[in-house]
């Protein structure tokens, strides 16, 4: 049997599986201030009677040799040496890796990356971030920290990205991006309805495309234009890895074709030197599962 | 033995090689129009008396299972089913591939990555090209077209490339890019030495480097800007494959420190988000030697 462990910022979600990866048992609670406990209670609850052959921890943010180097939205593991760690806890053998890698193996094992051996996954939600499949396996670089599309540039003189660098492409394509350029436009133009329906001022990308629904000329503006910045993002991505598909989910993504066809416009007008000069998108589909389907399949033979 | 061919648009280099690789015989000619029927020769010579186990090509350009798809520089090649062809001429075991990829196998085997498994070599010369290695072997794509990271946008609203897409890495740091924007340089400033230095008015990065060696500051800050948008290009490829290294080949780096010390100054103000958050940069070592090593990498077991 194996475990998976999806932890994230506000849940922690476990889930025990058999070696086909069916999900038998699962459980969610909310993230303590206290990780390491709650996930050796975890653990201890899935494991009883049960052989369990592997562990696969999915965590946001970056790690190195399974200690957490960089981790914003789980503070608590900051610095902390988890492989060491969960084995105090509950000897086993691990595998922890960053969850946009982890969700990549998702769409692998489970999803709409399960007939192909070579694509790419990029997740564009409050960030944006990737996992790259290579001949059926994730490639996660030298130190792990491979598939940080969001953080290449895109437009040097763009807006300041948290990392550091300007114009990265999280900065331009991701939700809260987006949201920053409607809370600009709408302080430009008061003729947008996006105002009108941010409750407390409160503009989101959401709002963006109710506004867009109701055929605001700004808000169909803005999702052009964060279209043209993830389009752009992904022509890149196809003249530096050949992907059979580019695989894209996240939580912008459920915004359907207020997303997608604005993205799909743009990716038209960029040569890609693939032989068909065009690339296969395929929507995500382990949707809100990602990450416990990720952390389990990290753990799979 | 194996038989390497690096077949290039003005010349044709032929090697022969042991297992380990040393190179026994080699032969170079110009590229004649009939292409084939030279490659033909080449081979009917390098393998009187020998048992051939498998015969390397690097060709300049796209290839798609053994076909020739864009080969702008051997233009005789284009559409050409080469596989097909040379197994004909010579029916053997063959490994076709970009000239790029085949260099990026040279430094492996024989340079700068020889004691390392993932890495990116990056080609800078007329042109900005390239090749993933991962896990010690060169990783091509679904169709044979990764690593043209010459054709990843940098600079949306950048110079045209000849691709068709705008700001291009290749129209922004390669030495053609550098030249161009020497002439528009010396367009606008009538104090440049680049000008008197460049015979019949052709200004070419050589002219540029000549120019930066007698203190001229618009060669200097022209080098500093082509150094610049290379070490844009080097931060998007760290970023997204976490290599051990990055390998820096192509006739633009024999200008040395004029062309190195530029790039490495940029590359410190963009944030990697590895964990030693830099990179190491190496010389390709295999020099003016990279084709027909690259096409005996190919080869070899």
């Amino acid at each position: 049997m194996y475990i998976g462990l999806d932890v994230g910022g506000t849940k922690i979600t476990a889930g025990l599986a058999d070696a086909r990866g069916e999900i038998l048992q699962r459980e969610t609670s909310k993230t303590a201030p206290n990780v390491l406990e709650q996930i050796s209670a975890l653990i201890q609850k899935f494991s009883a009677g049960q052989k369990i052959a592997k562990i696969g921890v999915g965590l946001p943010g970056q790690l190195k040799n399974g200690v957490a180097i960089n981790m914003p939205n789980v503070p608590q593991l900051n610095g902390v040496d988890l492989l060491a760690e969960l084995n105090k806890i509950y000897p086993a053998e691990y595998v922890i890796e960053n969850d946009a890698n982890a969700a990549a193996l998702a769409e692998l094992k489970y999803g709409a990356g399960r007939n192909y051996k070579n694509f790419i996954y990029v997740t564009i939600s409050t960030g944006v971030g990737g996992g790259i499949i290579i001949d059926g396996h994730l490639y996660t670089g030298a130190n792990g920290t491979a598939g940080e599309f969001g953080h290449t540039v895109l437009l040097p003189d763009g807006p300041p990205c948290n990392c550091g660098n300007r114009g990265c492409w999280e900065a331009l394509g991701s939700g809260t991006a987006l949201a920053k350029m409607a809370a600009a436009a709408v302080a430009e133009n008061s003729g947008t309805r996006i105002k009108e329906l941010a409750k407390d001022n409160r503009i989101t990308a959401e709002i963006v495309v109710e506004a867009a629904k109701l055929e605001d000329q700004i808000a169909l503006e803005l999702l052009d234009k964060n279209g043209y910045y993830n389009a752009l993002g992904i022509a890149n991505l196809v003249n530096t890895f050949d992907p059979e598909v580019i695989i894209i989910g996240g939580g912008v993504t459920f915004n359907g074709d207020y997303f997608f066809q604005p993205l799909f416009k743009s990716l038209k007008t960029f040569k890609l030197l693939n032989p068909e000069q065009s690339i296969k998108i395929l929507r995500a589909e382990c949707g809100k599962d990602t990450g416990l389907l990720g952390a389990v399949a990290l753990a799979l033979p």
